[in-house]
């Protein structure tokens, strides 16, 4: 039977990161990862497809950075794991044993079985397949009827790529009250729904679908529960991603209450030696430190370097309490990003907080060309000022602009400090050094602070 | 006599911000504003009026947002302060008496005095004065032969904006090895003296300046330190600023060792109830301790609204220890920004330091469209992995990136720290999450600091 030092199960982000990470730092050891199919993709990169790249290939992602430091790869599919005589046997019919076992499963997309005539023809998914994503590019080119369920960031980024295709009809389904009514506040996501139907899309908030309707078991339309009907023949679901645990589960590893892999601040499973990591692993939200869901290979690859440098002894402290979902898309030009606590999540997580939010140009004067308008929201924790969260809303800077709020949250930073933070700014890049904000919002934060000092504090 | 509580002088960046600030929580006081010309500048934007703008006033930055909240704005010089009767004169004879003096007074561009024929017609300056730059432009439209001399900042932006007259020949004069030298490091600066040449400016780097010559008392012509002549019928002087001090040195306020006015952490001068705040006050530099010449709206307006909120008793901390210097510029459309320490500053103040640097693309995959190659590099404190200083080259996301950068240095965030930093990331907005650049410049510097264990640590 061979035996590897470390076995990783998956390929994506989070698999390709911890191999890595861990290769380099222990070019020794041995290093293998399985995965199940050839070629993988861009996770984020889907949307695109379909427009922006000229072929799905150009949004392949594969694990080379491992090979390249040594690491071997398999392609199989894992079917069972010993965890005590530490085996896993694949489909294929190997054994290969291991001195530490990383699950980097990740997550496929939620099957709506609560929706009748989910299991037409012509009912799709967003899964992180290259094969499936290379079909449905191809099964897309003749629908002409097109409606999305779920307009979480994957709903409202494919229904916008495909609504640029003329000779299509897309229509957007959300139970909720706006669009990405879970990462933005009730302004911003209003601001979602707009762009969303400027890019084409027609909206339906607030509403569910009853049921998928077809006709010789292919879908034809779907009926929402205000009762309007809608031609469609393809429907994708968007409904949300479930963490791939069953191995994991059958393996006899502990899954925490959401049915995400458990595991510490060292990504350690309740089985010696078997680590989990990714989409598949549980979370502990920044915030509140309640096990959370969030599932993105940003924070993945965090974790991925983590425990990369960890899997033998743990060497790099992890830094941060917990992981932050930060969050960033743009739609028919308008970027919308966010960071931590929302008003809504703080509410409902029985979080105290203020708000400061400002409005300018992301340029100085704000009459240069390629100037947008940026609105900036820092949701505060009212006793000590500091940053629990933010959302931006602007041109493309937003896109790391949120970054300097996911540091200030990680680093505990507050409203009292970004008084005397010191930026860089240009005419061409940046708002006005005079009107950072940033630091506007963080002033308007400490103004609210004042005025509910006696309710809040 | 009239009085007012507080008397600001001065109507750039930090004196319509101190006013704003301090009027904003002390709405009982009475502010005065004294400035010279009715009209002011966004001084950054100056090189941008020529193309970008469709004319001067589309920059103009003016007290408003201070008389909006109830600041009152003079149009005079003050000529005199008397320090100890609390009396300020100005050249129109009127006497005005306060309870707090603020020197805002700027700085104003460094005439060379040191070559012959600066004093000739044609030899021309950045000056940050609404009527300056206003004739200059006219100016502008008849010169043929262009020579700018010194290579900063203002420098590159003034000479690449002016070479986009196509029918104008525009030289750039630089004694340092390259352009932007104080701000960016070896390889850095190598690409901004080629984005130089290829916006169309003839560029002479490790040359002076010998003569300007003339004729009938104009400039005609630069003789350079190898001999070489350039033909030129207007001649632009950037080679510094020299901070406004004469007033406050006049009035007997003691002045530092570099000439500035000097101040302490709250920006008290010598004299009591006398406070000097941006360019013409004395900057500790964040790293070295050591005093320092930044002169920059954003650190300026950065100072301004510590002394507007500290004015009348100390109330916000002031958090950070020094004056960070963050550039950022963008030259034919390639963006450069740095913070902090730089390799040259870092070895010059005898700061030990190790590098990490990162390229990949600021798109994922790097295939999309609007894709730029970006470069980060991180100067790091060996001990303890503190981020000490950092440099980004690459497309508009930059203009942001860096003040996450900045925020780092000034909270003493380590590149062990930035191992488990969580970011957001976007196909269409950022690096991928695998490869996000500052991260990897942390892991890059780390296994610098591995290799060089012996030797620097």
């Amino acid at each position: 039977m061979k035996k590897y030092d470390v076995v990783i199960v998956g390929g994506g982000p989070s698999g390709i990161i911890t191999g890595v990470t861990s290769k380099k730092i222990h070019p020794e050891k041995s290093y293998l990862l399985i995965k199940e199919e050839e070629k993988g993709l861009v996770p984020c990169g889907i949307p695109y497809i379909f427009h922006d790249l000229e072929n799905i290939d150009q949004n392949q992602m594969g694990p080379k950075p491992f090979v390249d430091v040594g690491g071997e790869v398999l392609i199989d599919t894992v079917s069972r794991v010993n965890a005590e005589d530490k085996v896993i046997t694949t489909e294929s019919g190997k054994e290969i044993s291991f001195e530490k076992l990383v699950f980097a499963t990740g997550s496929t997309p939620l099957i709506p079985k609560f929706i009748e005539g989910y299991d037409l023809e012509g009912v799709e998914y967003i899964k992180k397949s290259y094969k499936y994503i290379d079909d449905l590019k191809k099964r897309v080119d003749t629908a002409k009827n097109i409606v999305v369920i779920g307009a979480g960031f994957i709903g409202v980024e494919i229904s916008e790529q495909l609504a640029k295709f003329k000779d299509k009809s897309v229509s957007l389904i959300e139970a909720e009250p706006h669009c990405l009514y879970r990462a933005f506040s009730e302004d911003f996501a209003e601001k979602a729904d707009e762009v969303v139907k400027e890019a084409g899309v027609h909206l339906y908030t607030s509403q569910k679908v009853e049921k998928i309707v077809g006709e010789n078991g292919k879908a034809k339309g779907v009926i929402l529960s205000s009762g309007t009907k809608i031609d469609a023949d393809m429907v994708i679901c968007s409904v949300g991603y479930v963490p791939n645990c069953d191995l994991a589960k059958e393996a006899g590893i502990d899954l925490s209450e959401r049915g995400t892999i458990r595991v510490d601040n060292y990504f350690r499973t309740s089985a010696k030696d078997i680590y989990a990591v990714g989409d598949c692993s549980q979370t502990i939200g920044f915030i509140t430190g309640q096990t959370d869901n969030i599932m993105l290979a940003s924070t993945g690859t965090a974790e991925a370097r983590v425990l990369g440098r960890n899997l033998f002894h743990i060497k790099f402290l992890r830094n941060f309490p917990g992981t932050l979902s930060v969050f960033s898309t743009e739609v028919n030009g308008v970027v919308f990003a966010s960071a931590g606590a929302i008003e809504q999540s703080a509410r409902a997580a029985n979080v105290q907080y203020v708000v400061g939010k400002a409005q300018g140009m992301d340029r100085h004067p704000g009459k240069l060309p390629g100037a947008s308008q940026l609105t900036v929201k820092l949701v505060v924790s009212p006793k000590n000022g500091a940053i629990i969260g933010g959302e931006i809303l602007g041109g493309k800077s937003v896109g790391e602009m949120i970054n300097i709020i996911s540091l200030a949250i990680q680093k505990a930073v507050t409203v009292y400090e970004l008084i005397s933070f010191q930026v860089g700014t240009h005419p061409l890049l940046t708002t006005a050094p005079t009107q950072y904000l940033l630091i506007k919002a963080a002033e308007n934060a400490i103004e609210d602070i004042n005025i509910h000092d006696g309710k809040l504090i």
